[in-house]
């Protein structure tokens, strides 16, 4: 038995080893929180938030001015009383990426007491996962370099960041596809497309023989029959990311049947509404993804966890931390390349 | 680090203290199996499978017949991989008792290895829940008799059961009403009115003052519409017990929004679809209660474990125990009246 004694909210910032594009602008750095979960037999959890303001309207400053509201809800809780611990910290509204964190310092603190790693506390299904990397938006020659040089670093499934410009965006991925053979394509539009950009979109490349894997959130997240729309009339499975943070996102958009795929991200949803998203995916024959904000390797692990406990993502997108400048790797995990293994 | 080196099946046979009646006939005796998991550093997991004829087609001489599928399935599986060997057992697509028996015998097995109780590797919310006590279909006078019996030991949620007899029935819930005072009442027609009979049911019973908390399964399980038809034509919360086994029922139930509440039993669901289920009620708003099968201690146990841990169930019936002769109590919780202690 052990009671939460001390939190502690530890800000830190990264920089991107080049600035990292999408649709909306691009970044060079981050602030990121970490959190410390200390409990009286003296065991820390860590976890770390990753706020997002584009994603979910939060500030580094925001959460960390949230530190004694937390403290007074979850000071003097039993770790093991885990499920009380996340029935309070659904509070947490508007701070999802807050919550993410807290409640994966409290399931760490948990698996350091009981010694079971924490991919083995969330199911133990696999030691080891494959991330994709990343190429950001920018000019098409950038975007292709980018490409080459990911391909030659052995990943070999690649998010293409699109929701530009919808002919730059087609030459981009056609000239992507032909210099990176062998490879599986996630194509990201993070809400930027119309309705109609969306489905000449897919159209045109499966018309030039172009096989992606994933289109991921081409419209507006709150357009959930545009989602629905661009599903049914795209040859390649359509996926939500920024439309799913809660679980009630997920049921809404499975009784909407708008979408192939969930995107799930720890920094949207905390372990609680993740664990339930999983859940309602697995019900209703949605396949899944699990993605990142801008987490370091402490943060990562948390998903690397989760994911490899799961065992049940088809794709894992947690490439943030290769981003990151950091000085020292902190993840309970091991990167080899693109595979990430555990235990 | 365990792994399964042995799996014992072990047939028992327990008889009620007076015969048990619902629509259908009544029970004098049940056989049940006790499921043990015995891991290479010698952790002995228990379980238990109430194969259950009317509910699930099986029988205790199917289940047994199962020991070497089962044994082809799990054996030398690390227990720590307990979302793999979810996913293994839930392809026992006929025989869910012994999927629950299975499942929690390896839970039991981790727990122990992990010195956590399993309450509390369910999640730890709550440390005691209150069961109800069942009154069988027998004659009017025989129904009032138990009812006062069981309000006499101290039970204060008193379930019925209905479905033979319209005005028989509405007879017996007035008076057992009567006679217990301050007591909620589940209302159980196990699959056996029609349409309208539920629906002229339940409207006697309010234009009459009665106020029941729950009526569950008025018409056949296979009757989704009809569920539907009573619930929204129903001043009481309507719950889906036989219509209710796999989380894809509870998804098809939530989207048609058949019914307000869910019960839960592992017997029909597992482990896995049982915690699947609680997350999709969770997010539909749909109020949970937790049943038994034919539950020994052993077996009971089980749902204690589950129910206290889960921390959401607003109804536990959870009394089969209590009805059976057992010479000895095999629990690892306290039973104080009506009241059940885990921790």
């Amino acid at each position: 038995m052990s009671r939460i004694k001390d939190i502690r909210f530890i800000l830190k910032k990264y920089t991107y080893k080049r600035p990292f594009c999408i649709a909306y602008g691009f970044v060079t750095e981050t602030e990121n929180i970490e959190i410390e979960v200390i409990t009286e037999s003296g065991i820390v959890g860590y976890g770390e938030s990753a706020p997002s303001f584009r994603i979910n309207g939060e500030t580094p400053e925001m959460i960390l001015a949230l530190e004694s509201k937390v403290k007074d809800m979850i000071l003097d809780k039993e770790i093991r009383h885990y499920r009380e611990i996340f029935n309070i910290t659904d509070k947490l509204l508007s701070s999802p990426s807050l919550k993410a964190g807290v409640q994966f310092a409290v399931i760490d603190a948990l698996c350091k007491e009981c010694e079971i790693d924490a991919w083995e506390f969330f199911g133990g299904v696999k030691n080891e996962i494959e991330t994709d990397r990343t190429v950001s938006v920018r000019s098409i020659e950038d975007r292709i370099e980018e490409a080459i040089e990911i391909y030659k670093e052995g990943f070999r499934i690649i998010k293409i960041k699109v929701g530009e410009d919808l002919n730059k965006d087609l030459e981009a991925v056609y000239e992507i596809c032909r210099n990176t053979e062998g490879c599986r394509y996630i194509v990201d539009a993070n809400e930027n497309y119309t309705l109609k950009d969306a489905v000449y979109f897919v159209k045109k490349l499966y018309s030039n023989g172009i096989d992606i894997s994933v289109f991921e959130q081409p419209v507006s997240r709150y357009d959930i029959e545009g989602l629905k729309y661009v599903r049914f009339n795209s040859p390649f499975p359509i996926c939500a990311d920024e439309s799913l943070k809660t679980k009630y996102n997920a049921l809404k958009l499975i009784k909407e049947e708008a979408v192939d795929m969930f995107n799930i991200k720890l920094m949207k949803s905390g372990i609680s509404d993740a664990i339930a998203i999983v859940e309602l995916a697995k019900t209703a024959n949605i396949k899944l993804m699990i993605g990142c904000v801008s987490e370091s390797s402490i943060g990562i692990n948390q998903s690397v966890q989760f994911a490899c406990g799961i065992g049940c993502f088809d794709f894992c997108d947690l490439d943030s931390h290769l981003m990151l400048e950091e000085s020292d790797f902190r993840g309970s995990f091991r990167q080899v390349g693109s595979k990430i293994l555990v235990g």
